[in-house]
């Protein structure tokens, strides 16, 4: 098996150092994150300028990019390498409801659309035991031909994986979840310029809104691992027809 | 009613000033945008750094940040004016099928989703007929209240508006569609930076690869108004069942 | 006579415009300038990128780059104009002493160096009488002819114009002077990000350490406009001796 | 000795790398560069957004800045370390005549210029042979005090040391020389981005102009190490008369 890893945290994070160190043992592994931390990338693309890769002294790719950016260049052919799937991680901190809007970590899984395989993005609720998260990636990543085999799930799938963040050994198990929801994001924090102008930042997310059972907060509230399929297509099936109602208007 | 405008062209693009003088008529408008084009930028928040917001000759707000940037810098009160809905665009060019993962024009209107109305994004299926695009945004939020109101269409929803590009008078009317989908981007072009070394730029989206009847695609090839209603919850509820299965070996 | 006019301000401040207008009666003026404020960029230049001109809907040209950047370009051929001279400004807030080595405002008026005039940098010590500073520009420029005529300023020098924020019927007269200096910078301003992280301001200019008779300080607090020469060689021809004698040990 | 160590070319460049470990045996090094490549920084300053100092797992300090922003920041206090001198390179290829202006290599040298100490910068003329330019620097500096004692180089002094790209043996000696000069820049190479729009790269630095006996140039043609002084101070002493001769017109 040929693993594609990336993250949002950046090339030099110690998340990406333990999710390489777990997999090699499954596969090949070919690294390509981004330079910088990207965190909040979500899928933007690099559309104005051209991109760098560079090989740093761990043989991991940096790009000046997203997280998307290293994804889509690698699936383009760059590195010689064609995945069979993509594993995106281990991001520092959870990627809960509403958080996989903005995520990066989320973001570059779902590059990975195309490839044959679901793809697959961990995240750790907090920033210590990145081994666990080590861990679960490789039990989920050894189970996986399995996945995409005799349990078919449909194409174009995406794994959202939280990993609760303590010992393995005190894991309560996994859980398929689906997503909660967060509320409003709190209000961005006022700063001053050095040159006394007031300037805004993004206090980032907001407080949990839906957290009820099922749900992937529910799971790492409780010490499972949370596990929640996602899809890539964003269609609301269910509202067509009350749509179309409206239509009858305008036509 | 008071609406929110923004884009991801940025806030000197002529399809925003389309946008703002077809709707300022039918309530009072608040325009902020990036202070460059961000096309390509999806849902990114800037976190790296506070936002310093700047008043145009025009009125509009321009922010040094993404279009989402925009829109929560608004929602969280920067400029004294509490939207009821978002609205989103013109966007030069559209927005059909997979382009609505990358596109920050859709992500604008996605960050609008904690008001009570469905917020509204409108791409321009071409560079010319801006003024066909304007008129259809008037004909769709003066008819809105019925939408939100006796159709109620559930929270947290988007309309994805897609425009042919042709004069008002050659649209074929209006068509909800479903997002149809591309296949994988073409690989990124090479070019050499004046010293020699090559670079990698992203060539954007992919060749179509599903534009049946009831598509996106499909609605803008035969020269109707497509429009597609877009939920923010990725949660793959149809694939639960499986991924439970597959726990079950690992539990 | 055929002017490029830059600044460091970003293509919208009110500084450009006003050099603008002020200038367009004594030749053809093209205005190239970056798109943001590219305050401090000094003589930066955008290597790892290329760049984007944009005309404005005042027909100026935008660079998605420093000041640098802008003068390059325009010297390079892009915009099919080729000037006699560089004038840069008006910028907001005075360049005095060191302020010079950080400016891009004096940076754009180096770029020019190769020009057969003199480059002119025209910044107010202020954020108020911008027409003030137009008219001096107006009378300098009108003047050049015999600067670089009969006075014969030698190539590659650059005049550094600093003007007191007052009305013109104020202003006490022109002066030359030198650079004064400023002390060291004080220490960066400490900031939090909403994450709890520090992060660290560059608090800008140093206190005056150096600013009697003859400085460019001491004639803008006088009430005259101060008019530097400065040259582009940093050769220290003086100490040629001395690093001779020091390297007779080396060798 | 306390030495604070800097660069343009970014935190992981190999020049940095053979700079550090050459000098530490001649005191404590303190490193601060920049996280990625920023050749062509000047003495550009980062007034926009904090900045955010991170360590690496070498024990270097790497900044989402600018050379100058590392200095300035160290100098500052950030690290807890008060310097005697700044050394800057070692810059993968030349920094000769005009270089001097754009070069980022200076500019970290430069923002020393408050200590007592004059500063270094140390560039190889070439990609391969940064052993000789490690060892060229070690020399400099332990001969270091006796420059700044007996000799009494003014304050504000820098020198710009060029070093030929070949091993130590072959080296001719050391030159004090002057800057020389260089022509207009090649024009901005002319890119088209994907989407077919036209883009200007900067090209560079332009064609040798003045390179006679004396230069930087010329001593670095002969295999010689280059050292040319430079001051901070760009007030054109000479041409003061000539301007207040001008002036006189406009008074």
């Amino acid at each position: 098996m040929k693993l594609l890893l990336s993250n949002d945290d950046g090339v030099n994070a110690p998340g990406l150092a333990a999710l390489a160190s777990s997999l090699q043992s499954l596969g090949e592994c070919c690294v390509v994150a981004p330079d910088r931390n990207r965190s909040g990338a979500s899928n933007s693309l690099s559309l104005e300028r051209p991109l760098k890769p560079q090989q740093t002294h761990h043989g991991f790719w940096s790009i000046d990019g997203t997280p998307t950016d290293c994804v889509h260049l690698a699936l383009g052919g760059l590195f010689n390498f064609e995945p069979d799937m993509v594993v995106s991680g281990i991001n520092a901190g959870a990627n809960l409801g509403d958080d996989v809007l903005y995520s990066g970590t989320v973001a570059a899984a779902m590059e990975g659309r195309f490839l044959g395989k679901p793809a697959l993005a961990i995240s750790l609720a907090g920033h210590e035991h990145y081994e666990t998260a080590a861990q679960v990636a490789y039990r989920l990543v050894s189970q996986y031909d399995r996945l995409s085999g005799e349990l078919a799930l449909p194409p174009r799938t995406l794994l959202n994986v939280n990993v609760p963040n303590r010992p393995y050994a005190q894991i309560q198990g996994f859980k398929v979840t689906r997503l909660g929801h967060r509320g409003q994001a709190s209000a961005p924090v006022t700063v001053k310029d050095p040159r006394g102008q007031t300037r805004y930042w993004i206090a980032g997310v907001g407080k949990i809104a839906e957290a009820g059972p099922g749900t992937d907060f529910d799971a790492i509230a409780q010490g499972f691992v949370s596990i929640t399929p996602l899809h890539i297509d964003m269609t609301r099936h269910d509202s067509l027809e009350q749509v179309s109602a409206w239509l009858d208007l305008l036509n």
